[in-house]
């Protein structure tokens, strides 16, 4: 065994005991795809019981404040919480969109609780790559709870539904005269509604209104009021984190071969240089009608 | 010359001269990616000169509504305006996120805009490459603005920034809480803040603190208060929107190069078959610990 895969199997065996400085470099590995990283990966023991969930939901929604409130009741049950707060990032820079998560600063220091802030950055396609593999390798730690945490009621949250064994999704009162027009599509999105800032108007109308449109599409999805900064309603929340039934295996298999393919997809496209599509492009350009799809078709 | 060809010729001069029934089936021919739709792009004569404008922003910032008003001003001053709706939907069922948009129902019969929502069904990745050409469809008629709108913060913007000349994100007095800790990398992607509902408390403050970013970061971004459903403040925004200098030519380099490796991407890997791909996992998810990245290696 060459000493790579010897400095592996240590770092691997110390992350599966649970060692936060030997998960931080793992994921620092893969996060930035430093040489050993795919070799990490293929010898991870990934454990694929360890339950994921997604939070997620438009700015203001209060999520950072529920995963707070969550991790505290958690941690009172004496629970192991790995937090990955995705943080969607410009392509054109590289530069954190989020920047600084000063209210999770908290639980920095519990034992229990290893958060990791991750920019899904230069990735024009939602949860990146990258966030999926980091997933793994805390999937093959000893940890009773992994939260993804994200923004957008867009793309992400629909990719995050993959990730995720189940997805919350968390609005406020006042997204009621938009959320009207969804209609069966959040469903297979979120396995649960959270209405957060429940203190303020309108939210039992609207958390009603949730639950009559669940029961006019027949689905099984609870709607939770929660005013996470008075930790009102995260009791039951928790509840059904920790004890609802077993995932959509369907959706986890759609979600694996999705990432199948576009594993297989990177590693053929390798030989192909961006930069210099990047330069034949701006000479292209030059003509105001430049046409995609015959460039394309010349490139290949 | 074959038929398909003179076919696709007429076609194109009908969408040339602005006819919406001739645009319409060649969106559909695109978006469905029936036959001739590759040679149809190919055919094309783009206009890159056609302005494209991106507006996004969360659930509830009253984005339909603004995009009404805006078309109201426009279509005052003469102006052929498309709109091109995309509506985020589920990769599981293909269902429509969003359903109807009935407050855009309004300016369907009108001469000078043409309407179409797309669901970016299937696509795990944000504004799909089936929007991208549509958009190059609507540039090859004769409109003076594109108009594209689109629900989420978080990747999904990213992506239109990067489709659109301009983009303006959409947000809500209340919003401010969240926006404070998104600092520069919103500036890459919005080109105008617009604060709708400025009529709701706190509105004035949420500008200014825009307002204030923005100088901070040294950045030329406008910040407008509109307040979409009384037509307040949209001369201003429309005025914006028509006359605001040239786009970021890096920008569009770079967002082309993306494109074209997506769509060579494409078809390098036309003959890999998903479904295969899926019941090989199926089996493999019998093991608990199932490892994607030894899956790939044996596939390759």
């Amino acid at each position: 065994m060459d000493s790579v895969q010897v400095y592996l199997n240590q770092l691997i065996s110390k992350i599966a005991e649970g060692n936060f400085l030997a998960l931080a470099r793992a994921l620092t590995l893969v996060e930035n795809d430093i040489a050993p990283a795919s070799d990490l990966l293929k010898s991870l023991s990934i454990n694929r019981a360890v339950p994921v969930v997604g939070i997620t939901g438009p700015p203001g929604a209060g999520k950072s404040t529920l995963v707070n409130a969550i991790t505290d009741e958690l941690c009172g049950l004496n629970k192991r919480i790995a937090i990955l707060a995705v943080d969607p990032s410009s392509p054109f820079n590289y530069g954190s969109l989020l920047g600084d998560r000063i209210r999770m600063a908290k639980h920095f220091n519990h034992p229990n609780v290893y958060i990791r802030s991750v920019a899904t950055r230069g990735s024009l396609g939602g949860v990146s790559a990258k966030t999926i593999e980091m997933v793994d390798v805390l999937r093959s730690s000893n940890f009773d709870l992994i939260i993804i945490e994200t923004v957008g009621v867009g793309q992400s949250e629909i990719e995050i539904a993959g990730l995720a064994d189940k997805t919350i999704l968390v609005l406020v009162p006042e997204a009621g005269d938009e959320i009207q027009h969804i209609k069966s599509g959040l469903m297979e999105v979120a396995q649960a509604f959270v209405v957060n800032k429940a203190d303020r108007e309108g939210a039992d109308g609207f958390a009603n209104n949730l639950q009559k449109m669940v029961r006019e599409q027949q689905q099984q999805i609870p709607v939770f009021k929660t005013v996470a900064d008075k930790n009102v309603g995260i009791s039951s929340l928790c509840d059904w984190i920790l004890n609802e039934g077993p995932s959509d295996r369907t959706k986890i298999e759609y979600f694996l071969a999705e990432q199948a393919f576009r594993l297989i997809q990177n590693k053929r496209m390798k030989d192909i240089d961006k930069n210099k599509i990047l330069t034949l492009i701006k000479e292209e350009l030059a003509s105001k009608h430049f046409n995609m799809y015959q460039f394309v078709e010349r490139m290949l």
